[in-house]
């Protein structure tokens, strides 16, 4: 025999609460299982419960247990051990396995820390303010108007579309108008779009164009307008049930910030003065002029969190930077924290974990309902165990894979090829280590402010843009689009890829369609949102998984091969056995259900169907 | 091309410090490989150090790189990133692989904690004391002489060797008389043997045979000896470089404890009194009766560590129970500590971590040489990564795997079928957790006195139980005997595996000449002791590896199938080009060495040779 079927979802139809009980729910083969185990840790020795059949429907059966929740931890885990006529097997949140798990790969649930329930339901649309819409030129910078880089480098503004400069290494110092005033004037087009919930890149005072170098945490940057306006905005979101999250940059602050001042403005800054009321807030090396800048760079002193005064600033007093945002007029929903793992006392990040749950508790006591989204570029699982972040900036899960394998190129631009297999043992290894309530709240993104567009790493490969959108509005996690997708906006590494957003191309792009279908399809159907995932096929060359919540189910097939190929699906597996499929993306007759299915996709395409059961 | 051969030796060959900074090296083959990364995380991002070509011999390159060990915590993870003409390739501390590893594989380096150097140089020998060698008959246990189990079981004594009690359940209430002057009085065997070190079952004051019911810390149990004569067995030991380990079962004691005496025998215990001063040394439910017993069993109440006087007692006082025999005249050379994961405060294990570490404190501060063993059934990994335990009982990593081989059976005596490609793989995963050095300081165990005995789990099958001596003496980690495994005693599952050592069997039983030679094997050959590890064949029905530390070099090579095969040995990827192979364990001819080796080997069996380099 090979592999039994064994599928667990997490969501409610698997996993329910009653009286600190677990009662979970496996699903397996009806023929060949010959007893089944929960297996779980409650004082970290092994337990085995023996399921209990509760039903059996033609080729499927559902076992049943019920056990407590951990008391000495708030993470339960636990793992299924099925005996079958020809030794045993396992399943584990990536799937089935020949032998026990390693303890990173069991199901997760923290009773204790979850995100927000809204955070799985949104559609996210990220900003490069400077970039998206000029709405008050009055505001914009002017050419030469202040210097940067130590007073080095004069800030050029441009004209709209006009190209970025990518060969200086000053794209940072490069303007082109986007403010609060042209966000809040394309809040129609971004709601017919489609989109619930807007990330904007930072918006607080600070002398570049990508505002990671802030000046002053509790004033809106004045070329992007005022706190008044922002309230405004906030305001127009939240009344068109919208949300926004915000960048805090917290790791560090430009060396202009007036605790810092390097350019020596005022007369107290810790630069100039060693006995600055403002010297510990860095890392200073004694009374010298040397502090530690993230990574190294002068112009970005990182911050001494281990100075008292630091901590009541940022996120301890009443009305620290954190807390102050979240209150009104305000009320932002949620915050994006940048390089929060690179957090810590030093050089190193020491004490990061510590920080991390510290600015946690900071967001979740104004808002217990504030996103809290970590910006991490690899391996983001142990910040995502429920006591520190919601979710991440998911690179590390789902963009690095979905680069690698349609654009064959990893995070640093080096080469690397993976097949269809390969990609989805990387989905399946880099969910399983999260918490499933987690694994919901990851913002799942193909490029960003940080990457190369991904159309343009496809060398507009139409095939394969459509499956990576595919993919970002069908998978597990919240999806995030950065700005310009939609209308198929290009652009190379940082600074080309936060090009000027051409409206002129909303009306033409074939683009905005797709998008618009995929988001309208996402925001409709539960199961996309927060269903549990089955992949009903795994080969180097396609793949296909289901989505699925109660009644609730859709299937998502492609085909990575260059030719039009029948993929078989036992579709058996999802318990549902009658009824029909509906394409979702394409113009194409439904197809009857059957147990053992067999479906025709075209070259390098994904398919889209929602299952219509009898 | 398939994969690259990437090999990373963390041994002294490839690892070494120097003022804060690792040098590491890496060894590749020459060809197509284009450029080398050593990726690491200072500050929890990534930094890539290109790596430089530093020697290229033949078909081997080697490249070499420095960085700075992380100054924000103890562990420094690392893994090597390399590019090839087809694409990119990682080495991690399992092998090597396709894309970023996940964290938990990353080499790993602990700079703070670290085991002592001695434990991996031991060949251990496990003796469960009653059952060992009756020394003086006067202190035996007489029939009837007491009563355990609440006062409802009558102790038994039996004559040696005479069969154990397998049907009653009460086979922790019969003695056949083993003690600490039989123990004394084996020494010269137990030396001619070749084992260097004792790891005792617990010898303290307690009604049971096996003694995990402790009524006094302090005393050795009156039917063992005295703490007199422990001391001269301790004596003796050293006197001859040998080492020993005691059994610490401090999770919970005997229910005949003074400080709970539910026998009623004193007139202040916390069973009968609510009163009592040692009512909060457990967890009783209020001014009741019930309290919490370990797994449920109410002979064995749980100790309260959240109680500053139980803290005392066993680990904090300046002469508290783990202090006590780390002292003269005892000077015992480590614990192990039972059931050390299920510790903490409560029913669950909260704050686990906290007190094993707290322990490792304690232990340390007596003699920073002790070795700190954890006894875990399961995966021990997050124990194992410096600053809890020097190694662990390595079920999970060393008799899991070897069981699963060859007795086709897991821990629960489940059925498990794997083949040799998911055996390695199985090894390689449990290893790479943990960092190299608490690798080499695993207690591994082919069975103990808490599972049956191999031989019998094999039905005596002769080729397999050599197989798996072999594994245990030529594999890494610290190799522990079961006593009497040397003279072929057979067992089933407790209490049948704890029969009296048969001392008529020594001369006659064809396996005493077998381990005595795998023995002085392993205490002869460091690179056996602590070489790195490289597998050279994988296959599903056979295997090899090479342990190599400096010019020393082992071979290791175990054909699983049921006929002589000729096994494929890419021998240049030790670097050894010339000389000739010596076998170990056989009567055959060496074998002169090539890059690319075919070698035969009998079926069912395993062969070692030891490189004579030219």
């Amino acid at each position: 025999m090979t592999h039994p079927f064994l599928f667990h979802s997490q969501t409610q139809d698997g996993f329910c609460l009653s009286q600190g009980l677990a009662q979970v729910t496996l699903r397996t083969q009806s023929q060949g299982i010959e007893k089944v185990y929960l297996r779980h840790e409650p004082d970290n020795e092994e337990y085995l419960v023996e399921m209990q059949p509760i039903e059996s429907v033609g080729a499927l059966k559902q076992w049943r247990a019920s056990f407590a929740l951990n008391s000495d931890r708030d993470v339960t885990q636990y793992v299924f051990k099925v005996l079958t006529e020809d030794g045993q097997y396992w399943l584990d949140a990536r799937g089935v396995q020949k032998r026990m798990p390693g303890s990173e790969y069991h199901f997760k649930y923290n009773a204790k820390h979850q995100p927000p329930a809204w955070v799985k339901e949104q559609v996210f649309y990220q900003i490069f303010p400077d970039r998206f819409c000029n709405g008050n030129p009055d505001i914009s910078v002017k050419d030469g108007e202040y210097t940067v880089k130590n007073g080095t480098r004069p800030v050029v503004a441009k004209a709209w579309g006009e190209a970025v400069d990518t060969g200086s290494g000053y794209g940072g110092c490069e303007f082109y108008g986007g403010d609060l005033a042209g966000i809040a004037s394309k809040l129609d087009y971004l709601q017919t779009l489609g989109v619930s919930a807007l990330y904007l890149n930072p918006i607080f005072t600070a002398p570049s164009n990508h505002k990671y170098d802030t000046t002053d945490y509790l004033t809106v940057d004045p070329h992007l307008g005022t706190n008044q306006e922002f309230a405004e905005l906030t305001q127009a979101l939240h009344q068109r049930d919208m949300k926004v999250i915000l960048d805090a940059v917290f790791n560090h602050t430009s060396c202009e910030h007036p605790w810092l001042d390097r350019g020596g403005k005022g007369d107290n800054g810790a630069y100039h003065h060693s006995d600055s009321p403002y010297r510990d807030y860095y890392f200073f090396d004694g009374d010298t002029k040397n502090y530690i800048g993230w990574k190294g760079i002068e112009n970005l002193p990182v911050l001494n969190f281990a100075h008292q005064a630091v901590r009541d600033y940022i996120y301890q007093g009443e009305d620290a930077v954190i807390r102050h945002w979240l209150k009104a007029p305000y009320q932002i929903d949620g915050w994006r924290f940048d390089v929060i793992h690179m957090l810590g006392e030093g050089e190193g990040a020491y004490n990061n974990a510590h920080y991390v749950q510290a600015f946690r508790q900071a967001t979740k006591a104004e808002n217990p309902q504030a996103y809290v989204l970590g910006e991490h570029f690899f391996e983001a699982t142990k910040w995502l165990q429920g006591e520190q972040e919601d979710g991440s900036m998911n690179y590390y899960g789902f963009a690095h894979p979905v680069r690698a394998l349609l654009a064959q190129q990893d995070i640093a631009y080096d080469p690397i090829t993976i097949d269809g297999c390969e990609f989805v043992e990387w989905l399946n290894e880099a969910r399983a280590k999260v918490p499933w309530l987690n694994q919901l709240s990851q913002l799942n993104q193909l490029d960003s402010h940080d990457t190369a567009r991904f159309i343009t790493l496809l060398n507009q490969h139409q095939g394969y843009m459509e499956i990576a959108l595919g993919l970002l509005f069908t998978y597990v996690g919240t999806p995030c689009l950065y700005y310009g997708t939609e209308v198929g906006l290009a652009g190379g590494q940082d600074p080309d890829n936060r090009r000027c957003f051409p409206w002129e191309q909303v009306d033409t792009s074939p683009w905005f369609g797709y998008v618009q279908r995929l988001i309208q399809l996402r925001t409709t159907h539960p199961c996309l949102q927060q269903g549990a995932i089955l992949f009903l096929a795994i080969e180097k060359d396609h793949f296909a998984f289901t989505r699925q919540l109660g009644e609730e189910c859709a299937l998502v097939v492609v085909n990575l091969a260059n030719h039009t190929q029948p993929i078989s699906l036992p579709f058996w597996q999802t318990g549902i056995s009658a009824g029909q499929l509906t394409p979702m993306m394409e113009q194409r007759a439904p197809l009857a259900i059957s147990e053992e299915m067999c479906m025709e996709i075209a070259p390098e395409s994904i398919s889209v169907w929602m299952v219509d059961a009898k």
